[in-house]
């Protein structure tokens, strides 16, 4: 089976936004065992998206379009399929009822224009939006499977996978089912040259290396009648690769992120952890909090962005910032151990250094980051060269930061716990 | 003058990662006053992407594609184009001493395989890659204009910036210009409404409103030969704009963020700021820290995620939380009190509530947010309900939290200093 992914909006062509939607639909095909060969955006234009949905049509077996649905002229993709597969419109009551009812569930004045999200193509199936007024649709004509979706990431998502993905699953038989291990601080190339024979030979389950930002993630996938002989397939990949990358290198396996990781390994163990930053500026606590339940782990966050905060707040002894400055591993070290003092956690950990693109110097350069972890047996800072030498990385600067301390938090809780 | 962009690469068909190439030479594209009326994708295979090639040169007069420059045997963007063009590939002396520099700067050892990268389609011309190896390509033949260019986003914008841009600039004699109107607070609908004469009869400039998590950007784009002139017809415009928005709803013009927008107005007025979050867990700070030079203005954050530290750091009464919870207006106001005093800052500024999904009740449900601002002779909250009844809307409720956090800050810094 192959799909081509249809976007609609001309906000897309200009750039307003970027078009996260494909890549979640792309995402959801790849796991049904559904190909995607294209994608395609095109503007609020009924001429250009006609002859788009057409081209689409003739070349796949499912187009999946996402985006003008809603209320206003500028939205005609169900007017514009309709009009291309010979259809009318007509009015779904049940459709009506739902936008009703979300307008009394946000407590909202319906517009009178809203009408015009329950009208569907004749033979059309509505598909219920539970996030948003303009319900999907869901079309089979001459063999080919036409979906029309809303725009909104928010509405589309909770939509695919609880109605549409049902749907399609009909189509492919099996499902694939992945499993993902997680390594930080091991180069994609190094990975790659390890996991080149696996990677290359094995077809199913597959092996397939995504890095991004500091980390890399070996997704294993298995097409299968269902999710129980999927694992079965999956599993001794898993072994393999541990046996092979060595199991000290990898942080978890289907563990979402560092901070879910962290989270978890943190509640197991019963462990509080607090934070100090300074070159990362809160970006360790906000990480940490994305994750529900954090509040069970997480005591005490500090952003000492200056050297008295340091000082007068965390304890760090005036010594130390004038002999080593503010970013020093010293500086580190007494941030972590201060910020667990006050707040009487179990480890504290603490960044310092330069994240640009002012402040670098020769012996100091834009990029030098020290993260500082303390417990009370045990205490130790390391030092980082985060810089690529790219003109706008202060934000790179400070995730990579972020990222190593969430690391060297979940190792030492790890393993001196 | 009509372009197309076509993004090569199976990790975005996968949807391994999204596509924001194409939003980036959307937006650029958009400036320099070429329209797009067509986003496509295909994957490393060489006769989809000859196809999708070949369309895309006969139906536009600029085609750019990035992505498949890279070294190894799934990269085929530039064998591709040359193969349908008649082109030749040819070694390029001045591309390969870029290469080898570039391997000397980071301090690499150089593969062997690289070398492929050098080469380039006879009668094109290279250009410089500064954020990598592989170059870029521009090709001019039969009237058309190919641009191929390299994936990663930290290698392709600076070279379309540098390089490229400057040599599409000839087709277009006028140049794009911007400038963005920024409201928070101000629904869109609303905004839409006042302002629907205008974005329907206005050509040149025109006004487009934008709108993402709470703000509402209204971006009024002129066509002229130069900025200065652009600007003049803009600017009459934004005048038009404040006197029926009301000026009291706009926080600035082209000012970025509104993070952006509190560093400066505390620069300006020589302030300092404090903040203590315990909803947004960092996030407030981390986004004032993503302005470079905001140690200027930050003087301490603190993420007081617990009862005990908002009582034993910040000072919160223990009346306080035991009346009232850490959940109420009294809290806020007491923890933004409390770090001003303690960091000796001007303005304190705090966050309190229900992030979810957990952790609501009938009188306190998720998305209740108290923000407590606080000055030696001003201070106050406000009770916020950020819930949109989805389920997975944890970071949107904390994103909007620290957004009118940066708001009030930002009002109070203008308007009590």
């Amino acid at each position: 089976m192959n799909a081509e992914i249809l976007c609609v909006g001309t906000e897309l062509l200009l750039g307003d936004i970027v078009n996260t939607n494909a890549a979640f639909l792309s995402r959801e095909l790849a796991r049904l065992g559904i190909n995607v060969y294209h994608q395609t955006v095109v503007g609020d234009n009924s001429d250009r998206l006609k002859k788009s949905l057409k081209e689409a049509l003739e070349n796949n077996d499912i187009v999946i379009t996402s985006g003008g649905l809603g209320p206003t002229y500028d939205d005609l993709t169900k007017e514009t399929a309709a009009e291309l597969l010979g259809l009318e419109m007509k009015f779904d009551e049940v459709s009506m009822k739902h936008i009703e009812e979300y307008f009394r569930k946000i407590n909202c004045q319906m517009t009178l224009s809203i009408k015009k999200q329950a009208y569907i193509p004749d033979g059309a199936m509505a598909i219920k939006n539970d996030c948003g007024t303009a319900p999907g649709i869901y079309i089979e004509k001459n063999g080919k499977v036409l979906v029309l979706l809303p725009g909104p990431p928010r509405e589309i998502e909770p939509m695919f996978l609880n109605y549409v993905s049902p749907l399609l699953q009909k189509f492919t038989g099996n499902t694939m089912f992945s499993r993902t291990v997680h390594l930080f601080d091991f180069g994609e190339s190094k990975a790659e040259t390890l996991l080149k024979d696996m990677m290359t030979t094995l077809k199913n389950p597959t092996v397939a290396p995504y890095a991004k930002d500091g980390e890399v993630l070996l997704r294993i996938t298995a097409a299968a009648e269902n999710k129980e002989k999927a694992e079965e397939m999956i599993n001794p990949v898993i072994e393999q690769i541990k046996s092979i990358i060595g199991s000290e290198n990898i942080y978890g396996t289907d563990v979402g992120n560092l901070q879910t990781a962290l989270v978890q390994k943190l509640k197991e163990k019963h462990l509080k952890i607090a934070t100090d930053e300074s070159i990362t500026g809160g970006l360790i606590s906000k990480r940490i909090t994305e994750v529900p339940g954090s509040s069970e782990v997480l005591e005490c966050g500090v952003c000492s962005y200056s050297n008295r905060i340091k000082h007068e707040i965390l304890g760090v002894s005036s010594e130390t910032l004038e002999k080593y400055t503010g970013y020093s591993s010293q500086t580190a070290l007494e941030m972590a151990d201060g910020v667990r003092r006050i707040s009487g956690a179990d480890i504290g950990v603490s960044t310092t250094g330069i994240a640009g693109p002012g402040g670098g110097t020769d012996e100091k350069p834009v990029g030098l980051v020290y993260v500082g972890i303390s417990t009370e047996n045990y205490s130790f800072t390391k030092e980082l060269h985060l810089s690529r030498g790219f003109s706008e990385e202060r934000e790179l600067i400070r995730y990579l930061a972020s990222s190593h301390a969430l690391y060297l938090a979940l190792k030492c809780a790890d393993e001196k716990f």
